[in-house]
């Protein structure tokens, strides 16, 4: 039944994250031809968003070490296909291909940044400066990501106004949407509408943000609901729900995109996609990654054994 | 991180129903011991509220046939231990043993009256009514549960006034609390606003509300959040989120109470519940039942292989 909640936009951009963000956590090597029909199965289910891949040394992401073969392979397309850009080498490659939207990962803790990016927080904002400066110069849409915005494996809660002042320094450079990931799912519906008010204050409205949830502790949908409530018109996730922090305890992935949808439709909040579609997609790749889907909307509509 | 979101209650109970509704729908035969230490445990973590077993007819469901020697088995207690009682049979039963809290349990559709009662809504409310009468004569707590008040399986989408209809005439018999089944899980937050909404002009109001999710298509805390803003301050859940319907296609069960108050926790809302002794409280029950917890938090808390 489609009943609307007031205080709702009447229309939510889905940022696709599954072949890159999904993919990436994934031990199965998946074949360059399966991401690429991944891809296009994604677009013809309605997602017009879709993160494909990640320019990062293939040393530390094996997985999408076939990113310039997945883009030649990839139909030319008007639609928005961020790849993510770690540095100034990672920005070669993906001008080199003529990439029009990219994604650049940073962190909100120390921890994380020195875990993930093998730098401090200020190093790695002194590297993303250049990077985006000549995206910007080229033309390029710019996304930030910034980690761990409710708590962080090592470091416990991290404090609103750490992650405000992280997001502030990435969006001062040019980036034009800020994507806010709970990396290890640990949030709640109150910090997440706090976080968005404190960014509100800070300049960043929520027209420019994106939310980015995993669902380690079941609390994605509620914290996108929460966030939604407060603003935000775009939402990752990941179709299946592939996917999953390497580095926080549990692996549970990130927002099932079935699961988004499902709410969606059901509040009547246009988002384009066809859930039928999204679903036949997802239990077609649960079958190359040799694994179930963990999305509930997956579950309940595949047949029983 | 403790963040409060404006307008949702202080306090919120949470009523049990793993015992029950959990091991109703749960293959493994579990020994009448290994209940009552259930119970138990679940006490010890701090919930008060807690349905412990069904007199309904053994044929029916077997897995309760100890109901008897359960209720037996448990220590007095001044907090509620309600049992669900499906007739006048049922209510003979629950009075000999000196229940005090006692529920029945209705639906909002033909079809599933008819399959899980083998009556008419009609003919079910007038089995009802002298239990109720009776129950409240001999001066017991009555609770009311309404399900399929979403959708059904095979009656798809259930309007609002049809359950406000079937609601009110239960309360109308003098029953102090309605718990809302969304018995299959296709529920959004703008319907459950709506439904809320539409009992409260019927003079229904939250205060005498449950509300009774289970995460099918992984809607069950985002209904929650939304029937917590509409003022309702009694939510069912499951422990481990045990058991599901058996009429639906999937048996994804109950909302987890361990998911549910990660979210309370995180919002600041009071529930008395120690979460890490639920968590282990899962996870000693899952051993019982020989399967995995399907509960986000004690995944995501529990040691990996």
């Amino acid at each position: 039944m489609r009943v609307p909640l007031p205080g709702l936009p009447d229309r939510v951009t889905i940022y696709e994250v599954g072949p890159r963000d999904g993919l990436q956590n994934e031990k199965t090597v998946v074949p360059v031809e399966v991401k690429a029909e991944f891809v296009a199965r994604l677009a013809d289910a309605g997602l017009t968003t879709i993160e494909t891949t990640s320019f990062v040394h293939p040393k530390w992401v094996p997985q999408l070490a076939d990113a310039e073969e997945l883009l030649g392979a990839l139909p030319a397309t008007g639609d928005p296909r961020p790849v993510l850009v770690p540095n100034e080498r990672g920005l070669d490659r993906a001008l080199a291909l003529g990439v029009r939207e990219i994604a650049i990962f940073g962190s909100a803790t120390e921890t994380f940044a020195r875990r993930n990016l093998n730098r401090t927080v200020d190093e790695s904002l002194t590297m993303f400066a250049p990077v985006v400066e000549r995206a910007r110069a080229e033309g390029l849409w710019v996304r930030a990501y910034v980690s761990m915005v409710c708590g962080d494996p090592w470091e416990g809660d991290v404090p609103i106004p750490q992650v405000v002042s992280v997001a502030k320094r990435m969006m001062d450079m040019g980036c034009q949407q800020l994507s806010l990931g709970d990396t290890i799912g640990v949030g709640t519906p109150g910090q997440v509408t706090a976080l968005i008010g404190a960014l509100g204050e800070a300049g960043i409205g929520a027209d420019r943000l994106a939310v980015h949830f995993h669902d380690t502790y079941g609390q994605a949908l509620s914290n996108t609901l929460a966030a939604l409530r407060a603003g935000v018109t775009t939402v990752d996730a990941s179709t299946g729900g592939i996917g999953g922090c390497p580095y926080a305890e549990s692996a549970t992935g990130n927002l099932a995109t079935e699961d988004l949808v499902w709410m969606l439709d059901g509040l009547g909040v246009d988002t384009g996609v066809d859930l039928g579609k999204l679903v036949s997609t997802s239990r077609w790749m649960a079958g190359r990654l040799g694994r179930p889907s963990p999305s509930r909307v997956v579950q309940a509509l595949s047949p029983k054994e």
